[in-house]
């Protein structure tokens, strides 16, 4: 099975199914330091980065947001001095998608390549 | 008297005393868009910022950031797709300085220079 960072994001129109308990626990042991939260009924998955200042901390916010853009996928980013929680979910479905794990993996090699 | 956005932020030491309720309800009028919040008891300065895409909202989070860094003074930035919440308090004093009012009013500006 391919690795989820190996992946690239597809196309997700209104009313694909969201992803399944069952794969999202799966999914989670790729990526362990990711938490699955409850939005106001929207699922998310969310992480918090830590930084040594605010310079490095935005640096990541600009490295997430190039894959964002590249993937057509974009998440929510609070940059703050020191921290960065990033959080992906899939508008189109107000939920997860295997897509965000596969972004949530990126997210973490662009983290551990800095 | 100076407007807010000229000024620069001035030294801010633990245990300096928060902005008054009359200085803020004075500042405000400087910066209709931002709204006091009280976010687990720490006094906060927010205002949402919309913009075309995500590429047009990142790039305000950085030239927000660069005044961040210049003036030493750091706020959170939650990057969205077509927005940014700012969101500026000092943490010093757990409250609101005038501080903050200067770069709400600095914000404000480099939005407007867009």
């Amino acid at each position: 099975m391919r690795e989820l960072g190996e992946m690239r994001c597809e196309v997700c129109r209104s009313g694909a199914p969201s992803a399944s308990s069952e794969a999202i626990r799966q999914w989670l042991t790729e990526i362990p330091n990711w938490t699955v939260v409850d939005c106001d009924g929207t699922k998310q998955l969310t992480r918090e980065y830590r930084f040594d200042n605010f310079v490095d901390a935005l640096r990541f916010t600009n490295l997430v947001g190039k894959i964002a853009e590249m993937e057509d996928h974009h998440p929510s980013l609070l940059t703050e001095w020191g921290k960065v929680r990033l959080t992906w979910w899939t508008h189109k479905i107000k939920g997860l998608h295997q897509n965000d794990f596969v972004m949530a993996a990126k997210s973490d090699q662009l983290y551990l390549s800095l």
